[in-house]
């Protein structure tokens, strides 16, 4: 293992517990109100995953001079937010699939309606914990819910699956297809990073820095989603390959070639590199830099 | 007109334009990023309906000495979120309805995948408003924000709608319907009361009374839905009559009989003025009064 993958690991062992005790006492198992629908949730955000924007949303928190444990919340709640956007994405009306994480996908293991509304509960539940959760001022906390309120909602993610959605079946543009997954991808990433800085009470231009790097790495993401759509296997991703190319969706790959795919991913995450170099010395940028290395990197 | 109803109509037409101007500033359709879904959310906010939450999130603002502006912002939020839940209700996986306010329904105007997405968009959308919206102090936006998420989410609206859901074919008791409505209906209009008397900055135990006003009121305005679905039509109603029946659903006119029901959607309804005669003098509970009034005298 290199020193960065090393440094890594030992990164993500040091939030995947704390992570996992704050999201399971987020969906307590014991609710009353209805527990079929506790469990649907449960089950589409507890079932694994990378955690990929929890462990950013650690890594902005630490970067900034943060604990850890300041991002407990915040991580928590933009992967509800993931997961329910997940559950959603997969309904048949959407991308129709059953298979996610290696698992039957919520609508799957339950039916289309409970995972409508366990979708549904996921995000309620992160807005419901950012404001009433953890140990933050009043102002941290509504600066959370702006970011992401506005990372996921008609200007962010919903907003790029709709135009992914509209998008199938015809030929975009390479600058087309960056700013839905701009929308889709990067602007959740980039919430996750700007909770995380938020958290750690850090000064509008760190915030600012960690935006610019989170729409950079969340391109890069999606074009390494794509590439490993066309080079992977369903047994190594855990959802079936060649996805993109059944929903007739307009790809990096496709667009580029593979080869050019990857040197762009690569540019990208050198850039995202650089602008760390911006930030003040004695700053632990190290895991926002193993987590850009990762997402191009990455064989799943 | 009886006094009430003509005090009722006027306190309606004061709310009704300032509410729709409200609405429309928080949907606005020049939105860049996803015309076709914000398209898709307005059809589905701002196609009418009886904006009762709205009204009575400016009742609740104005008995407790607030000006009718402090409640526009919590009054769109609590209809952005009831308008988001008849978006997922009526999808075919749901309710499966085509026809409401006497409109096709958002997934039979758009398409599924539509609707979903702006039925999560629409939640979003009511807590990115709370977060950034109007002029009110954080610690208001925050108390918005916690009745909001409880009355919505796994503790109240969904879990209610799950319980439905899973009740559907299945007799009932009455202290089981009871419940039932009491989190689907009933915790969002008392979301809504609470809203109204937060941004009117009223003391706890003013939000108290109100809270178990909405808890009297929310139950009696299900009864009286349920009796106007055995003894309306659909042109009164603008949605099809006699749904609960074919979807199997307990009703209370079924457990009751049509008189006990109409008994006891009025016996709510005095208790919950009764309440209101506890507020201190000088507070105009008037619209208060009549909405309570209005939910069991109503035809639609």
């Amino acid at each position: 293992m290199t020193r960065a993958a090393d440094d890594l690991s030992s990164f993500i062992a040091q939030c995947r517990d704390r992570f996992q005790t704050a999201l399971e006492f987020a969906l307590p198992l014991e609710h009353g109100a209805a527990p079929r629908l506790m469990e649907a949730m449960r089950y589409a955000a507890l079932g694994g995953g990378k955690r990929l924007r929890p462990l950013l949303a650690y890594a902005a928190c630490q970067a900034c001079g943060g604990k850890l444990s300041q991002a407990d919340i915040p991580a928590v709640a933009v992967e509800l937010v993931h997961a329910y956007s997940l559950v959603h994405d997969d309904l048949p009306a959407m991308d129709d699939d059953s298979l996610r994480r290696g698992q039957p996908t919520c609508h799957i293991a339950f039916d289309e309606a409970t995972a409508i509304l366990a979708g549904d509960s996921l995000q309620t539940r992160a807005f419901e914990l950012l404001a009433n959760s953890g140990d933050y001022k009043d102002g941290q906390r509504l600066e959370m819910i702006r970011a992401l309120s506005h990372g996921a909602g008609v200007s962010g993610m919903a907003a790029g699956q709709m135009r992914d959605i509209e998008a199938e079946g015809r030929a975009l543009t390479l600058e087309e297809l960056e700013r839905i997954h701009y929308l889709k991808t990067g602007r959740l990433i980039t919430a996750a990073l700007l909770m995380g800085a938020i958290a750690a009470d850090a000064p509008a231009e760190m915030q600012d820095t960690l935006a610019r790097f989170g729409d950079l790495i969340g391109l890069a993401f999606q074009i390494q989603d794509d590439i490993l759509d066309v080079t992977s296997t369903a047994d190594v991703l855990g959802k079936p390959s060649g996805s993109d190319a059944r929903h007739g969706k307009s790809t990096f790959p496709a667009l580029l070639g593979l080869d050019a795919s990857r040197d762009r991913a690569q540019a990208l995450c050198r850039e995202a590199h650089q602008l760390l170099d911006g930030i003040a010395e004695g700053r632990n940028t190290g895991p926002l830099r193993d987590l850009a290395d990762y997402i191009v990197g990455r064989s799943h």
